[in-house]
């Protein structure tokens, strides 16, 4: 039996599992942690949980697999930049790693990452097409065409919480306006309450709350259609933090879908919850090592 | 030499060309004629202009290659639907074209044609990957990913015109509000001019027509941003009836993408207008023809 170290360090958690050749979850352990702005401290944090988790196993690993919040070049092996870190700019993954390691190391944008995870052992293993839609922070997206990852030209494929939605709508932290994410992600939460709190009080019957993720819903069902639409893909899965609120997203979204998908494609979307719930850039980043063809 | 059978048949124009294997068009015809309600009263007008304009070469030809504007099925070789045109309801393209010609035929999209076309004679000769965006109508959008066409799960890829930009924005015909083709395309030119008038009083220095270039070339530019954080595809081509005003465009939509693209891909995007003007989509089909593994 082989296996990996598989990391999900997304805005604000950190998640490191052992995991075999089976995708079995054999030791995991999470930390509330995200990016600092000094990338090597970030990276020690990592490097220290990965030890912890590998134990006596980490001079027999298949290798580590990273998947990490930020827009990566695979080619040159580093992370171009971070949502909301300026200091993080061209950081060299792949040599600091190899560094402290010794055995191989991948890694690719934690979206890309779950897209895997859901291929392999979640909710999407019998289709040859589909997006994952990662709802955290912001909305990552992993687009998996043909069997296997589209990650742009330059590995800049998948910020699809950036779209535009709305022109001169909410302003977003990139810089710009009416971006996707700020109206179905955490940036759409107001602030004093969190997404479990208002998915609790919609369960209990709140209409505020319950008002709430239809809108959010609607949007999301929104921006789905837009992916749709451009990209012909039928199949998208719902992960992240958020994807909790499924069960309240879930129709909302499906309305909008069906007036905003064009033509007979509408009928044929399907929206699927995560498998994986936070297992899914673990596995994806264990796949990624302990099958080198991803 | 082997020849071939062009038809870019378009919203409002049909154009035929025989074309030879170097990407010669030998002779060539253009109607102002679009789909009627009647598909089979279209095809016919399709396949008389191709007699008239094969002449003695019908016998002879290696195929013949359609540009449709409709959603097209290319496992069933049929046409899903047709936007505005609701009597087009899977229409049998193969089987019809098989009774009247003896001949292999194929079919695609126009906007997909278009790409092929550009890629095989034109802007994006030495690009592995593009989109190409055809300004008439509506938007049409042909996904060139890593070497190939990218047509969807099931055909239904590069309906881009219908991404929404602007919610609850202007009425569109799909039924939608807020389409990005209600903004930069035919859709946006007011009733009673033309885009050919307004690029020519833009030329001339009329205020009211730069201010409406502008903003047509804003709109331009915030659905390539979208398209560009999506698929992270940094080079598109513009091809299309609007493609003459490309010049008081372009420093609109850049300027729109330089802001609206997330992070360094901005720096990266390249806009190229079509090389091939009217004949793109024409030589995407006959490419087509002469070459199978498109």
């Amino acid at each position: 039996m082989r296996y990996a170290i598989g990391v999900d360090a997304g805005g604000t958690h950190l998640r490191v599992a052992l995991v075999d050749e089976k995708g079995n979850l054999l030791r995991k352990e999470a930390r509330v942690v995200g990016p600092s702005r000094d990338p090597q401290l970030f990276f020690e944090q990592i490097n220290k949980l990965i030890k912890e988790v590998a134990g006596s196993s980490l001079s027999k690993l298949a290798g580590i697999g990273l998947g990490l919040p930020g827009i990566c070049n695979q080619r040159e092996g580093i992370i171009h930049q971070l949502p909301h870190y300026p200091t993080w700019k061209d950081v060299p993954v792949i040599e600091w790693m190899r560094q402290k390691f010794s055995c191989p190391v991948v890694f690719d944008n934690d979206a890309n990452m779950a897209a895997l995870g859901e291929k392999w052992k979640g909710a999407t293993q019998k289709f040859s097409s589909f997006i994952m839609l990662t709802l955290g922070t912001g909305i990552g997206g992993g687009l998996f065409l043909d069997n296997k990852l589209w990650r742009g030209e330059e590995g800049f494929a998948g910020e699809v919480g950036h779209m535009v939605v709305e022109k001169n709508g909410r302003q977003c932290a990139c810089g710009n306006r009416g971006c996707w994410e700020m109206y179905a992600s955490a940036g759409a939460i107001p602030k004093g309450t969190t997404a479990e709190n208002l998915s609790k009080e919609a369960d209990q019957g709140s209409p505020t709350a319950k008002k709430f993720w239809e809108e959010f819903g609607n949007y999301l069902g929104l921006g789905i259609a837009n992916l749709a639409n451009i990209t012909g893909v039928e199949h998208f899965v719902i992960g992240g933090g958020i994807a909790g609120a499924f069960s309240h997203l879930i129709e909302p979204a499906k309305s909008v879908i069906q007036h905003s998908t064009y033509g007979r494609l509408a009928e044929k979307i399907v929206l699927l919850p995560t498998a994986l719930k936070g297992d899914a850039a673990l596995l994806g980043s264990s796949f990624c090592v302990l099958n080198s063809k991803a």
